[in-house]
């Protein structure tokens, strides 16, 4: 079946693309050859696109005992599976045991995962994460339910000392996420390193691994915005390479954040209905904010911002910046008219964009909406006015979709 | 089952009060004798909850084919079901045939119809959304992705009269949610009054039943607010009751939007980890905005409400007002303490309140959150990172809970 068709078919439905993905994973690669990935599951669990970054020889950075799930099932093994979250409760402890690498993001975490170990009478490798002294941009550390505090360290090392049954063995850090520019990105590792290095130093721990976290930021904005140059990101951690063979010789973990598969997504679905309304027009599409949230909350912002004098700051995951998404219709119209998009919820929020030139479209046309391949589909209220669910849908590279 | 015990094990979970729903079904039937009601479900689909508006004697008003099939398994008969949203599906059109009054939302609709009821060699009775010449304020309309302008009924008679298969025997109005202002709510069902006498004017027009539409404001704040003051509407209808009595004769029809159940239901999670860092103390909860979206949507504009000039006004159903939960800790602590309650997601955007005074809490106890009876459950991201569900359960009269 030819895409249109499949279109008309089966919209409203994201489609991810298998070639992107893979684009993508073959850039940090390559950029990166002294790194291993990890895919950052919650931005888009879909069965096919995570067994796909498997099979990229990725791991998973898993945020919940379902994403541990979610991993093994796409059949990474559990040295390749990394659990950190904040907030784990005993099941989710006891469940993940022994199928992952799991992060302590507490004391109250290293001394549950010490009781489980005793209890089957093992010794647990686990990591902590770790809230360090530095942000994104400077030497300053900040308030955060993730991790222990930096300035902690000296009750980390009393804790770990009478914790028999866990050996501390990694650091996860992760101070903020889609960051585009790469010298931002380059000098957060290179203070990671450093603090790697400043705990591999506390008794009773031996750092056979580092995750960088924080992912790299994927390109929401084409026209303004450019993508992460990571050749220049690259040369940027020579020096921690270079360095981590001669002292830790650790594993060097960097979580992909949205980079992977954002851009690889598109939403797309079907006008239903077509209307005018003193003098504006409006295209009524199924599944707007219940099946991708993320444009309505932007044009929420952005309507308010231009009301008042609100400066707007990245909200994530609800939220990146302006012209985060491009609107599509995809029909061969010339004619061009000034619209809105809009859901066909029974609320005047569940809007796509307004005032918006669109070649000119009929009802059953098709629109697709991009960057929709990371915090969308399960970001979304989708059993909100119980309307069907989208579908999901992987779109190979012989032209087949699964 | 204590409540208590039943909390511990179940929660994160939505408890919806059986006791609560009733008394706010009957503060409606007692005032305005002369009405209908129609429960809209989109505020609240679980089926304990529809089934008890049923049992109440109420109708619906449902937002997509789906809610149809709710309300009919609820127990309610087609002509209890009133059927009405922008941008139905020909399937929608065609699966609701005959199960529910359904209220066409644009002219592309009644045609739809009209040919469905050609097919089946029928008459079908429909009513028509109409987007009218006032708003809840003004004597001014507005544009609107909903129903057909009252600008345009020439052109409504004129396609009434050429689509033989279909009777306009309702009208329904909608022109915003959330009123508190008994005054406003009068004026407004005394506009929709006269705008259904106009109506029934036209050729080809016997106004049955008139559906006033926009909702009943439930109660977010007590510190601040007072509910509908519903003597005094009855008061303000008698006029319109007495009229319509004399006239048309028709069936009146108030939708209750979450008057009914939003302060009905509270969510209820469990602490799973505290911390402290640098100087700030967590309550890290499960299921926070992904349990509950509201909260954190609220969390956030008030925040960018304080950073900037921004006045804010009502985002429905995202967000209604500041104060618009209230958060608790259930346990007997009579020490105070100022913390962040956060939920377990790996995102900071995961808050449930900021910097509020409450009682010292330990790990294990439960956090309440009232007002989430409304736009709670099926409004929230349930998806995100993979948590289990929280769950939804009915809390009877007599202490049970289903």
């Amino acid at each position: 079946m030819n895409r249109e068709n499949f279109l008309k078919e089966h919209a409203p439905c994201y489609i991810y693309n298998q070639r992107e993905i893979i684009d993508q994973c073959n850039k940090l690669k390559t950029a990166l050859k002294d790194f291993k990935f990890l895919y950052s599951i919650k931005t888009n669990p879909f069965p096919a696109v995570v067994h796909e970054v498997y099979e990229q020889g990725f791991g998973s950075d898993a945020a919940s005992a379902n994403e541990v799930r979610i991993s093994a099932d796409s059949g990474m093994s559990p040295n390749q599976i990394f659990y950190s979250a904040p907030g784990k409760t005993d099941r989710d402890i006891i469940e993940c045991y022994g199928k992952c690498v799991m992060t302590a993001d507490s004391f109250w975490d290293i001394h549950r995962m010490n009781k489980e170990a005793e209890n089957r009478g093992e010794i647990l490798k686990i990591a902590v994460r770790i809230n360090p002294n530095f942000s994104m941009t400077d030497e300053v550390g900040n308030p955060a339910k993730f991790g222990i505090d930096e300035d902690r360290l000296p009750e980390l090392e009393k804790v770990l000392s009478e914790c028999f049954n866990v050996e501390m063995i990694g650091i996860h850090v992760h101070v903020r996420s889609q960051i585009l520019d790469y010298k931002l990105i380059g000098q957060y590792y290179i203070r990671c390193f450093k603090l790697a290095q400043k705990i591999n130093n506390l008794e009773n721990v031996n750092i056979e691994f580092i995750n960088f976290g924080s992912g790299i930021g994927a390109l929401y904005d084409k026209a303004k915005d450019k993508p992460v140059d990571l050749e220049k990101l690259s040369e940027m951690v020579v020096e921690i390479v270079r360095e981590n063979k001669e002292t830790l010789n650790a594993e060097l973990y960097i979580e992909t954040g949205r980079f992977v598969v954002c851009n690889a997504g598109t939403y797309y679905t079907r006008i239903v209905d077509i209307k005018v309304s003193h003098g504006k027009k409006y295209l009524i599409v199924q599944n707007g904010m219940n099946g991708f949230l993320r444009p309505t909350i932007s044009n929420m912002l952005n309507k308010m911002k231009a009301a008042g004098e609100l400066s707007l700051t990245e909200q994530e995951p609800l939220y990146t910046k302006e012209n985060e998404f491009e609107v599509r219709i995809l029909n061969n119209s010339k004619k061009i008219e000034k619209v809105d998009i809009v859901g066909n919820l029974c609320t005047s929020m569940d809007i796509i964009c307004e005032d918006k030139e669109l070649p000119y479209a009929e009802i059953g046309d098709i629109v697709e909406i991009t960057n929709a391949g990371s915090y969308a589909y399960s970001l979304s209220p989708l059993f909100f006015a119980s309307h069907d669910l989208p579908g999901e849908y992987y779109s190979l590279i012989d032209g087949n979709i699964l």
